[in-house]
């Protein structure tokens, strides 16, 4: 049974990485003892190395092992005999043109769905959509596809912003961008706001976690929902 | 002798359409009959239609005509033989994917290079770089190539945005996003402020407007240019 935890951050404001979700993650990965770690997106361009540790740090909190998939010698081996399965934020395309150039994003997709327990933050939670094509980064590799892993059947837009009223700035706000997303696509998009995730368990789909999420359907207003809402309907 | 002009962005805050660019416009189309307008990037999904007819209203007050691409049955044939040429702003993907599409990338560059007038605002700016890659928009479309008009020998970052040191979110600031493209990319950057343009005149490149524009290398400490500066040196 599918069974994953996409959060729309790893770090809320104040706190340190992963802070908010340690009980999360002790329940989530309930029964494994080592998490493979996924730390293809690198953010600010950290190395593989540094990222893992400071992963392992936090999920040591959890009191769980963790592992990088530098480590490993093939890195798909590694992904098909994972307990559970860790993907960090950073640039998301970096991280999509990595799990392709890899070999990984098949095999990832494929144990997810044999239930292997997936947890995402941010670019690791944006790649569970059907595209990557909401997310926020800059495009600074050439990834072969924008196509993911279609863990659930939308897409996803992580640390969702609202529109700032005050501003005087001319470039496109976050709403603007994702109506401009659907005068070319069609499936429907979670906005999901720092501090909220989404729970996924067979079938079932559970927005988590404090703020509200908006939800963005082509030609329809955009509308929230509030955390317990079942987004079962979502696709 | 090449010739191009690259604001950062169409509007600024409270103007109509082009309106603090349109003393610009007349001077730099200086001698031009009609200007051949590119919409390929359609801001919130207006059709070129009715994009152009934005554009036209705006040029009709610094005195010219403009005739959107699409009213020609060959758009390379239109480009050759235009006297000049502005690309609008919008969605930064969808552009370059019409260019490529269309077969319009590489005579463009060539119209631009052997001196046809090239104006651009935001997307159209941004493809003046060397790529696109520094662009701020969504990836709604899946281009060919990254790779754009080079015209000047750098990158561009229209409607730059200095962070904002009172923020709580996490998400990554403009400036972030700019050195994870130097972990993988060498070519500096111009972050480009609304209000602010580049005047290129043969080899000469000179920032001009109201606000200093930013200048990011990899590995160094992004510093401020004034407006006036010469920017001969940025490659």
């Amino acid at each position: 049974m599918k069974k994953a935890l996409l959060a729309s951050t790893s770090t809320l404001h104040g706190q340190a990485y992963l802070e908010y979700l340690i009980p999360e993650i002790k329940k989530f990965f309930d029964g494994v003892s080592e998490v493979l770690f996924i730390p293809y997106a690198r953010p600010g361009g950290i190395s593989p190395e540094e990222y893992t540790k400071m992963a392992a740090t936090a999920f040591s909190k959890a009191g769980l092992k963790l592992k990088g998939i530098q480590e490993y010698q093939d890195p798909t081996e590694a992904v098909k005999k994972a307990e559970g399965i860790f993907t960090g934020g950073g640039n998301t395309f970096l991280l999509v043109t990595q799990l392709y150039k890899n070999k990984v994003m098949k095999v990832l997709q494929e144990a997810i769905l044999s239930g292997t327990p997936y947890m995402g933050t941010s670019a690791g939670t944006n790649i569970a959509g059907l595209t990557m094509q909401t997310t926020n980064d800059m495009p600074i590799i050439y990834p072969p596809s924008f196509k993911t892993l279609g863990i659930v059947p939308f897409n996803i837009n992580p640390h969702y912003l609202d529109p700032d009223k005050n501003s005087t700035h001319k470039g496109e706000t976050r709403e603007t961008r994702i109506k401009e997303f659907h005068t070319l696509n069609t499936q429907p998009i979670i906005g999901l706001r720092e501090g909220s995730w989404l729970e996924v368990s067979g079938d079932k789909i559970t927005l988590k976690g404090k703020p509200e999420a908006r939800i963005f359907r082509p030609e329809q207003v955009p509308f929230e929902i509030e955390t317990g809402t079942s987004l079962k309907d979502l696709h």
